[in-house]
C-alpha cells in the first residue's frame, strides 16, 4: 500500500516534470533570422537618406516576414525560401527583379537554397526567366536528385514543376540599364585593360549585389538560402559564389546556417561559407570566434564583402570588410528588427 | 691574425652546411603523384582480362608522365593538367574524348584545376567543344580573375585564348552512344519513375565516371585537376561536384589535394574534397585520418564513390567505398607504379 501510492507518486511527478519540459521548450522556443542584401562601398556620402530610408524598410519587411512565419511554427527551410521571394520581389536588391545585366544586356541570375537538417540542396545557375529563381532551387532540391542545374533547360524543368515564368520586361529596372551602358561605355575606353569580367562597381554603392538568408526555426533546423545577379557586365556565362554549396550558401544543424556576399571568386576559392562551419565542427570555435577568424582569411586573400550566419542557439553574425552591407536581424527575444546599411 | 682564420672558418662552414642542405633538398626533395579514373562496379565478374590490361596500361602510362614531368623539376599545376590532359584523350575514360552522352544524344564536359600554392583554381562548366576541358579550366584560372564559367561561351572564351577546338565528332565513341540508347529505351519503358537524372549505371561497371590527378611537386606544392562527362542521360543542364571547389576537387599547401569520383551531389552537400583538407587544417588529422572520417561521412550519407588524395610529405591515399577504382600512384622513392582497379 505504502509502495504503491510511492509509485503513483513518481509517477506523478514523471508527468509533471515531463509537462513542465514540454511548456519550457515550447515558451522557450528559440528563433533566429538574419538577411542581408549585399555589401560594398555603402557610405552616407553615397546614399541619399530617401533611399536610405527605402532600402531599410524593405529590409524590415523581409525580417518581419520571417519572424512571423517563424513565430507561426514555418520550418527553416520554408521560412528562408519566402524571405528571399520577397527580397527578390524588390527592384531594390540585385536578385530576381532588378538584377543586374551581363554582357549581353541580359540577365542570369543563381540561387541556392540548403537545409541544415539533412544537407539537402538545390541550386540554379544563369535562369533569366524563373520570376523567383529561389523557387527553382527549392524544386531542384525537392524534386530531383541533383544539386545545380543550369541555364534554359532548367529554366524548363523548373516551369515543368510550377515555378512561375517570367519576361524580361519583368526583371527590367531602368537604372541597372543606364549603368550597363556606362560601364560598356568605360570598358570602350580602356579597351585592351579588361580581362572580360572584372567586379564593376554598381551604381557607385552597392558592389556586391545579393541577397541572403539564414534562419533556426522553433524546432532546432538551420537553413540558409542566397540569390544574385551577379555582376554587372558579367561575361562567358561566368557563375560566382552564390550557388555553390560551400562558397556562398552553407547550412547544417551540426554548426551554423550561412550567406555570403561579395567578390565570389573569393568565396569559392576560400570555401568561406564550409570554412565557418568546418570551425564550428573540427576546432569547437563558436560561431562568432569562427566568423572572424573567416573574415580574417577572406581579407588575406584580398576578397571583399561579408556573410551573415546562425547557429542552432540563435546566435547571430553579420560581418564584413567593406563599408557597408545591407543587413538585418531580429529573435523570438526581440521586440523588433535591428536594420543596418553602414559600418557603424 | 688567429680571429680572422676564425671567421674564414666560420664562413667556410656556413657554406658547407648551405651546400649540404641544397644537396639533400635537391636529391631528397619528395614528390608523388596520384591518379583516378573513376569508380563504381568494378569487379573481375564485370572486366575481362583484356579490358583489365588495357586500363591498367592507360593508368601507368599517366602515372608514368606525371613522375617523369615531376623529377624534371615541373610544377604541381603543369604537371596535374599533362596528365588529365593524357586521360582525357583516351577513349577509356568519361572525359574529353569518351565522355558519355547526355539526355539530348550531346557531350556536356566539366572540369577544374586548382594550385594550392596559392589557391587559384579555375573551371569550365557544360563545354562541348574544347578539345581538353583540363586546359579550358586553367585558361580560366590563368586568364581571368574569375573560377568557373559555363557553356557555349566559356568555350568561345577558351577558344579565343588558345585551347585546341574538337568537333563532336572528335569525342564520340560508340559503345557510349550505344549506352545511351539503352538507358534511353529503358527509361520509355519505366516512363513516371524517372526523376530526370538518376545516375545510370554506366555500361554495368563504371558507373561513375571522372579522372583527376593530385600531386606534390619537388617544391612542396599542392595541385589537383578533375574532368569529366558527367552522367549518361544526364538532364536540365546538370553541373556535378568535379568542377566545384571544394566538392570534386580541392589544394591547399597547408594540406592536402583532392579530387573525387562517384554520386557528385553526394560530394557537393559534404563538401568531401574541402572537408579532408579542413579536418588536417583544423583538427590535426593525418591525410589518412581525414580520408577514413570523410569516406565514412559520404558513406552514412549514402554517397557512393570514392577519392585520390596527396600531402606536402607525399603520403597518399587512394579511398572508395565501391567495389573498385580505377587509380594509381608513385613517389620519387618507387621504382614503378602502382595500378590497380579492383577493390583489393
Amino acid at each position: 500500500m505504502f509502495l504503491n501510492g510511492l509509485i503513483k507518486l513518481e509517477t506523478m511527478r514523471t508527468y509533471l516534470i515531463m509537462c513542465c519540459l514540454f511548456v519550457c521548450s515550447w515558451s522557450f522556443a528559440d528563433y533566429a533570422i538574419v538577411i542581408h542584401g549585399g555589401a560594398g562601398t555603402i557610405t552616407r556620402k553615397n546614399i541619399t537618406p530617401e533611399k536610405e530610408k527605402e532600402i531599410k524598410s524593405a529590409l524590415e519587411e523581409a525580417v518581419k516576414l520571417g519572424a512571423q512565419l517563424l513565430s507561426d511554427g514555418k520550418t527553416a527551410i520554408e521560412v528562408v525560401e519566402k524571405v528571399v521571394m520577397l527580397m527578390e520581389d524588390s527592384p531594390l536588391f540585385n536578385a530576381g527583379k532588378g538584377a543586374v545585366f551581363n554582357h549581353e544586356g541580359k540577365q542570369e541570375m543563381d540561387a541556392c537554397i540548403m537545409d541544415g537538417k539533412d544537407l539537402s540542396v538545390g541550386a540554379v545557375a544563369g535562369v533569366a526567366h524563373l520570376k523567383n529563381p529561389i523557387v527553382g532551387a527549392r524544386l531542384v532540391k525537392d524534386s530531383t536528385r541533383h544539386v545545380m542545374l543550369s541555364g534554359k533547360r532548367a529554366e524548363g524543368f523548373c516551369i515543368s514543376k510550377g515555378a512561375e515564368y517570367a519576361d524580361s520586361s519583368y526583371f527590367f529596372v531602368k537604372s541597372r540599364w543606364d549603368y550597363l551602358q556606362k560601364v560598356l561605355e568605360r570598358e570602350k575606353n580602356q579597351s585592351g585593360q579588361n580581362d572580360g569580367g572584372a567586379a564593376y562597381m554598381d551604381e557607385g554603392t552597392l558592389k556586391y549585389g545579393t541577397v541572403g538568408c539564414v534562419v533556426v526555426d522553433k524546432y532546432g533546423n538551420l537553413a540558409a538560402a542566397t540569390s544574385t545577379g551577379g555582376l554587372t557586365n558579367k561575361k562567358y556565362g561566368r557563375i560566382g559564389d552564390s550557388p555553390i554549396v560551400g562558397a556562398g550558401t552553407y547550412a547544417s544543424n551540426k554548426s551554423c546556417a550561412i550567406s555570403c556576399t561579395g567578390t565570389g571568386e573569393f568565396f569559392i576559392r576560400g570555401t568561406i561559407a564550409r570554412d565557418i562551419a568546418a570551425l564550428m565542427e573540427y576546432k569547437n570555435l563558436s560561431l562568432e570566434e569562427a566568423g572572424k577568424e573567416t573574415l580574417q582569411k577572406l581579407t588575406e586573400m584580398k576578397g571583399d564583402g561579408g556573410f551573415i550566419g546562425v547557429d542552432g542557439k540563435g546566435n547571430v553574425i553579420m560581418m564584413f570588410n567593406t563599408e557597408g552591407m545591407y543587413r538585418g536581424y531580429t529573435t523570438h527575444e526581440m521586440e523588433k528588427p535591428v536594420v543596418k546599411v553602414y559600418g557603424d
